[in-house]
């Protein structure tokens, strides 16, 4: 027997058990492949009640939660129509990864039985489902993260954050889909297979968390976590319509989660939710941050939720703020849709009141130089160290049609120590740079302050096509500056509205890639783009605040209606 | 000329250069070497007036800023104190580095001026001296953190501390002398030569803030800053009988401020205080903080100085505090003046109504190695990336009289980015078991709370003879955790009560090693010893405040008259 086909029959054995744990009775008629929106699939096939399209549609979080404490929806109920709608999302999209409904409704009725007996709740999340991403371990469960080396890897016990989410009472039920090695912006790996964006899936549900992209986008779940190197919460969040919060290093604890490149720590990855409803950010980052993660996780800061920062003190209590819009990195110039969401955010900024000014980018290629130097600086040898287990090969491209493509995230070199710190220098010289510019934007406003926040892309395309997701730059530049950034959906992709523009002087090869990306603007069509708010070091709760008030700015514009 | 000539003449021109900016009319007639103990000579040199005698050894930092404040004393006039009396410091323990006390006594002036014509102080600092160790840049200084390739290497703008302290009116006047490469617990470099301890100058004054050691020492500063990645500032305050705080992570600016290792992140050496008032190490951080030092650098924590944190909320009020004593850490056994200061520190505290357990150290030779392993990742390429550009050598003892030791932080081979990551693993697991085994006291108090803190030695011995502090693990454990500790004199060695012990079974080579160090208490006669508090990461303002309540135990003893 070949190592390759040890490989592939361990992935086929693995992708059998994960049918099996698929309740036959929710099985649905999937659409058809050249179907390409299947966003009214779990309305239309039949298999939600109409009160569970309810409870699974409902908007806020917080409205969920009420419901489950007061007892008019129990959690068993709640549990039931979340699953269902993750199930009928995962035939879809291929969403999902390890599915484990039965402990979820166990455990449902025993958070119901808890709160017939005590009158009480739980904890602050009780009876809330919540998705994870496949890095967040729980005890009894594989963990592969996508790796075949890792299939039967199984959590002797919970991350810090699981444990966290389930002393506050909130109910794990599935955990999602995201590319091998994570270090790409697109979701794809030999044990689960590619997931696919729900508005049109010739497209990229972006990545790394892009089976809770593709979940949330369908509302088979209302919360989820992923994790954010470069964009990885925020890219999926985007991608298909929703919110999603990349915090600072080390706010929300990753100790117990599993990773690729572990150790690396100047440049970390960091866990973040996604929600279909900003509230359900904000309670998150509230909720987590209340149970004192350092206690469990040595890495989290041990700082508070600071209800200060939210209540934008140091920001003129929110009342007129100055946003600084990124109109381009230097580096590519965004397609024609986010410019609309650009504009349309900006309109939507100046009618509420608040003071909208260019934002000049500092350097970022720079930065993205430095930070992709992090992130290769030992990349080949820790990919083959796992994938050398069985022999299975890592991906060098994300295209259904070929197998390689730059592969820009895996170098085939490795650096030294000392090379690694010259880089961490000159990324922290970076660091200093940016911070010092942006003090400098006071002598731009009209406030007496720096720039409050800067609204920039988030990629400079709607979804791509499969492997077409090359850029993940618009991103890392802030995970790189380590300022966090909350993603809010703004439109969809009109082709009438969002016509190719003429060509202008490119910028750099890349440039001239994306834009020649954009032939047809229907290709594109209904796909969702979202923007992000990026604030300052470690001000997460301003950001989350700020990225309200923009929210509500654009709910307020009349072209709300084109909006997802 | 050979290279050799030309890095000695470029040192002995340096130094000709510092021996010129010192006051030829502060020029004492030294005592000769075979006087050991140079603490009375400040008071009898006759070079201090009673008034200036009265300015330097005013105890409380706060009681020298209120007279300032309010006229009682001049800037001017305190300027000039400490000044003089660290030109003598300086003549007798070799302590100084940079010396610019023109400069000082102009900006003395000016503050005075500022006072007078406005009725009010220009910072929290005003007319606070402030010695500098030899790191922390100062715009139109040298800085050449003892190396002599950077003889001539002139600030171009002031670090962001010291930008900090001159915007909170504080007057810096002198700088202090540091080991070569900085990665040594003595203090000694090419360019300056040895800083030797002021109560016995055949004995180490520590490193490698020593410089700031012995100026404390002698009440030639009554501020200083020092650093500390595995002991530096906390050794030399305890070796010279001061106070001396290593602050978390990111606590304390240091950006602009020169380092060894630029760009090893992940085991950073910060910025901390040493005083001879405790009062000043916490007024220090309560002023740096204040000024939000996240806005000049980027890697600050954005954490206010948290009073309710001080107010020790989350440990009891501080009204019945549980202590761990570290009688040893599995490795080395403390020489028994170090017993004894923990004997006395224990009684003080049971006497005071605290509660006394015996802490059971985790791993501490684990931990020690991965801390080493970090250390000289990439240590011989960047002493030798400075070095080479004068063929100074890079030394390998700190002894008087031989020229290679071990050489532990200097190893001659590097590692890869990937062996790195695999170590900062490695160390960061340890970190979660110490958290883990932290929180798991609890079931060993009466309070219902874990251990509150950790007194622990700072070094299994008093200062040792020069070249023979070899032992830098019972700071640089808590560097690797990265919980901050501050350091409180307890002490003199007092040869008749500690007597050394019959030999016991050693733990390792180097506690066999220590052991024997301790054959002539007289060698160590007078030499001072102080202990450290040791708290949770991100608890200073609770390490200070807990450390008050030992220092004021310790002070309520009989035995205080035996203290420095």
């Amino acid at each position: 027997m070949s190592t390759t086909t040890h490989w592939q029959e361990l992935a086929s054995e693995k992708k059998g058990r994960q049918n099996a744990s698929i309740p036959k009775e929710w099985l649905i008629t999937p659409p058809t492949d050249d179907v390409l929106d299947v966003t009214d699939v779990p309305a239309k096939c039949g298999l939600l009640s109409a009160r569970e399209l309810g409870i699974t549609e409902v908007r806020e979080v917080t409205v969920l939660l009420n419901k489950i404490a007061t007892g008019e929806w129990t959690s068993v109920e709640v549990t039931t129509a979340f699953s269902k709608r993750a199930i009928i999302a995962h035939q879809i999209t291929n969403c999902l990864t390890e599915i484990f409904i039965d402990r979820a409704l166990e455990r449902a009725a025993w958070l119901d039985e808890q709160l017939r007996s005590t009158g009480k709740v739980v904890g602050p999340l009780h009876g809330l489902p919540i998705s994870l991403k496949d890095q967040i371990c729980i005890k009894g469960l594989e963990t592969t993260m996508g790796y075949v080396s890792w299939i039967g890897k199984v959590a002797e016990r919970d991350a810090s954050l699981t444990e966290i989410l389930i002393e506050c009472g909130a109910n794990l039920y599935v955990r999602t889909n995201l590319p091998q090695t994570i270090m790409w912006p697109e979701t794809c790996n030999l044990v689960f297979g590619r997931t696919v964006n729900p508005a049109n899936r010739t497209l990229t549900c972006g990545g790394s968390s892009g089976g809770e992209g593709a979940l949330l986008g369908l509302s088979g779940s209302i919360l989820g976590v992923g994790s954010d190197i470069g964009g990885s919460v925020r890219i999926p969040a985007a991608m298909n319509g929703i919110y999603g919060f990349r915090p600072s290093y080390h706010r929300i604890p990753y100790e117990g989660s599993v990773n690729s490149l572990e150790g690396q720590d100047s440049l970390p990855s960091v866990l973040g939710p996604l929600s279909t409803d900003l509230g359900g950010i904000k309670l998150f980052m509230q909720v987590v941050i209340g149970q004192k993660p350092w206690l469990k996780d040595p890495l989290s800061l041990r700082k508070h939720w600071d209800e200060a920062e939210y209540q934008l003190i140091e920001h003129g209590g929110g009342k007129r703020l100055t946003f600084g819009i990124l109109w381009n990195d230097g580096v590519v110039v965004p397609q024609p849709p986010v410019i609309r969401a650009l504009e349309l955010t900006k309109a939507a900024l100046i009618t509420a009141g608040h003071d909208v000014v260019d934002w000049k980018p500092h350097k970022h290629a720079e930065i993205y130089k430095a930070t992709m130097d992090i992130w290769t600086a030992a990349a080949k040898e820790d990919y083959t160290t796992v994938t050398s287990q069985t022999g299975e090969p890592i991906l060098r491209s994300m295209s259904t049609t070929h197998t390689t493509d730059t592969g820009r995230y895996i170098k085939d070199q490795s650096i030294s120590a000392f090379e690694l710190f010259q880089v961490q220098k000159r990324r922290t010289a970076l660091r200093k740079e940016y911070l010092d510019y942006w003090n400098s934007t006071k002598a731009s406003t009209t406030t007496g302050r720096p720039v409050d926040a800067v609204i920039s892309p988030v990629a400079p395309f709607p979804p791509p096509p499969h492997g077409k997701n090359t850029n993940a730059e618009y991103t890392s530049v802030w995970n790189a500056l380590d300022y966090p950034a909350c993603v809010f959906p703004v439109t969809k992709v009109d082709p009438l509205l969002d016509q190719p523009k003429p060509a202008h002087r490119f910028l750099s090869e890349e440039d001239q890639a994306v834009y020649e990306l954009y032939d047809s603007p229907e290709t594109f069509k209904n796909a969702p783009v979202g923007l992000q708010l990026v604030g300052r070091t470690q001000e997460d709760e301003a950001v989350i605040a700020m990225t309200e008030i923009v929210d509500a700015a654009l709910k307020a514009k009349l072209y709300d209606r084109q909006r997802l």
